[in-house]
C-alpha cells in the first residue's frame, strides 16, 4: 500500500492511494497514523495528479542519518572506511514537501544534494534484533539531505549544516514493504540537477545494511512509529566534485527511488526581506 | 516565576510554584504551557516537597547543545578555541526528571556528567537579533549533558554518545529570567558525585553568550517555544582527568544552579534483561 499526507483546507490528512486518487483518511497525517490515529476513510478524495502533499511524515520525533554509508561516497570524501555508523540528526523543522521549493537560505553559499532512501519506523522497539529488524519498518520513502556544507563544516559537529529550516524534501509517500524488494535491494536511486544526473546506484550496496542500521540506532534509543532514519547518500555530490558545485537559484532537483516515486524541488532565491518573529519584541 | 511539570495519577500537569505548593494548571506540561495550552489552575496542588516532576519541559520539538563554550572545558578537551559555536543535538527520548534514577545502560563502559544551564525558548523566531534575543527566553533550567563518550567518540559525530534514552536529567524547574541576573550572570554552577565537587563554574564566562547563542541557531532554525538550548559545560568532566573517571552505580549525582535548583539523580545499575519491544515480532 502506498500512503501519503496531503494538503487540504483545513491542515493535512493522511490518504492511501486507490487507483489514480488518494483516499483521505481520518488521521490527520501519516505519522499520526503510524502512531495509532484512525485509518477509517473520510469520505473525501483527491485524484493523485491535483494532490498537494506535505512532508509524508511531517513531525517525527527523531530524524535519525547515517553518514559514509555508500563505499564511493565514503571514497569521495576522503574518509575512511567506517568501523561503526557515523548518526546524525535533523529536526522535524528542517522537512518540506516533495513538491516545495528549496528556497536557498541567505546565510549559504554551499547548498548541496544527497539522494538517500529512508525508513519510516513502524513499531516503537528498544535493541532490535537483526533477524527481525526489517518487521519494524512501516515502509520506505525518499529523501534528500539538502547540507549547507559551509555550516556542516564551520566545527566538527555537522548539525548546523544539516538541519536548516524548510530545507529537506521528504515523500512523496510511504511505500509499505510488500510492495518492494526486501529491504529495497536491487532499487535504482539517482538525483538529477535540470534533468542531468549527478547521483546514480543501486541500493543494497551498503557498508551498513537497514537491518544493521536498526540494530544499532536501537541499541542507544527508542526508535518510535514514524521515526525517519536516512541511510545515507550514493557518491556524487556537489562538494565531492572537482570543481565542487552547489545549488543555484531556478534550478530544479529531481530525486527518485525507482518503486517509490519522485521529489520534485524547485531551488528558488531567498527572499529580499528576513522573516519577522511572530510577536514585535518587547524592549 | 517558577514553573515545573508535576506527575499526577493522569499523567502530567504544568504547575506554578506558590510558596510551598505546586499549583497544577489545565497545560498538561510546561513545553504545552508555552505553546499556549491553558494556565488556568485546576484547583489541585501538591506540596513541594512530595512532588514528582517529570523533565520541565517532556518533549521539546528540539534540544540543541552548544559544545565547548567554557575557555577552561576546551582547553581539558585538548582542542583549539572556537570560531563558530559548536552545535549537537540531542532528542527528547534522551530526558529524565530530575529526581529521576540514571540507569546506567549495558552498552557503555564510560558514562560521564556534563553540568549546564539551559536556555527553554519562549517564543516562535528565525533570525533573532542579538540586541533583543534575551526577550526570546522564557526562562532558565538545569541540565546535565550526560554523555556516552564510548559512543561519542566512535566516529566523528558525536550524537549517539549525547542521546541516548532516559539519560539526561532536566529541571526541576524553569524560572523566569526577571527572578534571576539578566542573562544569569554571576550564578554558582556545580556538579558533584557523592557530594565531593566535580564541576564549578560561574555562569556569564561564556565563549558565545546567550545572545550570540540564540542568533547563531535561529539563523539557520526557527526556534520555538518549549525548544532547549543547553549552553555548554565547564571543566572537570570525568573524561577530561587522569585517569579518566566515569559514573558507577550507587553513585548519586547532584547538578546545581543558584538560584534556580539542583537535579539529584541516583546512578543504578542496568537491569539484568533487556526490555522487550511493544508487540512480538511478526515471522
Amino acid at each position: 500500500m502506498r500512503y501519503a499526507t496531503v494538503r487540504v483546507a483545513e491542515g493535512t490528512r493522511a490518504a492511501r492511494l486507490h487507483g489514480a486518487e488518494w483516499v483521505l483518511l481520518e488521521a490527520p497525517d501519516v505519522g499520526a497514523l503510524l502512531r495509532g490515529a484512525s485509518g477509517e476513510p473520510t469520505g473525501d478524495t483527491v485524484p493523485a495528479a491535483d494532490a498537494d502533499l506535505a512532508p509524508v511524515v511531517p513531525a517525527p520525533r527523531k530524524i535519525l542519518c547515517i553518514g559514509l554509508n555508500y563505499a564511493r561516497h565514503v571514497r569521495e570524501t576522503g574518509r575512511e572506511f567506517p568501523q561503526y555508523p557515523t548518526v546524525f540528526g535533523k529536526y522535524a523543522d528542517a522537512l518540506i514537501g516533495p513538491r516545495d521549493p528549496i528556497v536557498l537560505p541567505p546565510e549559504s553559499d554551499a547548498v548541496d544534494w544527497e539522494a538517500e532512501l529512508a525508513i519510516v519506523v513502524g513499531r516503537t522497539a528498544r535493541r532490535i534484533d537483526p533477524a527481525d529488524a526489517l518487521d519494524h519498518i512501516a515502509g520506505y520513502t525518499v529523501l534528500n539531505d539538502i547540507s549547507m556544507r559551509d555550516w556542516q563544516r564551520r566545527t566538527t559537529q555537522w548539525l548546523q549544516g544539516k538541519t536548516f529550516e524548510a530545507s529537506t524534501p521528504v515523500g512523496p509517500l510511504l511505500v509499505t514493504p510488500g510492495e518492494l524488494p526486501e529491504a529495497c535491494r536491487g532499487l535504482r536511486i539517482s538525483c538529477e540537477v535540470d534533468g542531468v544526473e549527478v547521483q546514480r546506484d543501486v541500493l543494497g550496496d551498503f557498508i551498513f545494511d537497514i537491518p544493521a542500521i536498526l540494530a544499532y540506532l536501537s541499541a542507544f534509543v527508542t526508535l518510535r512509529p514514524g521515526d525517519l532514519i536516512a541511510t545515507g547518500t550514493p557518491d556524487g555530490v556537489g562538494m565531492g566534485r572537482s570543481p565542487q558545485v552547489y545549488l543555484r537559484a531556478g534550478q530544479r532537483l529531481t530525486t527518485t527511488i525507482e518503486g517509490i516515486g519522485a521529489l520534485v524541488n524547485d531551488v528558488v532565491a531567498p527572499p529580499h526581506s528576513h522573516p519577522a518573529t511572530d510577536r514585535p519584541a518587547t524592549p
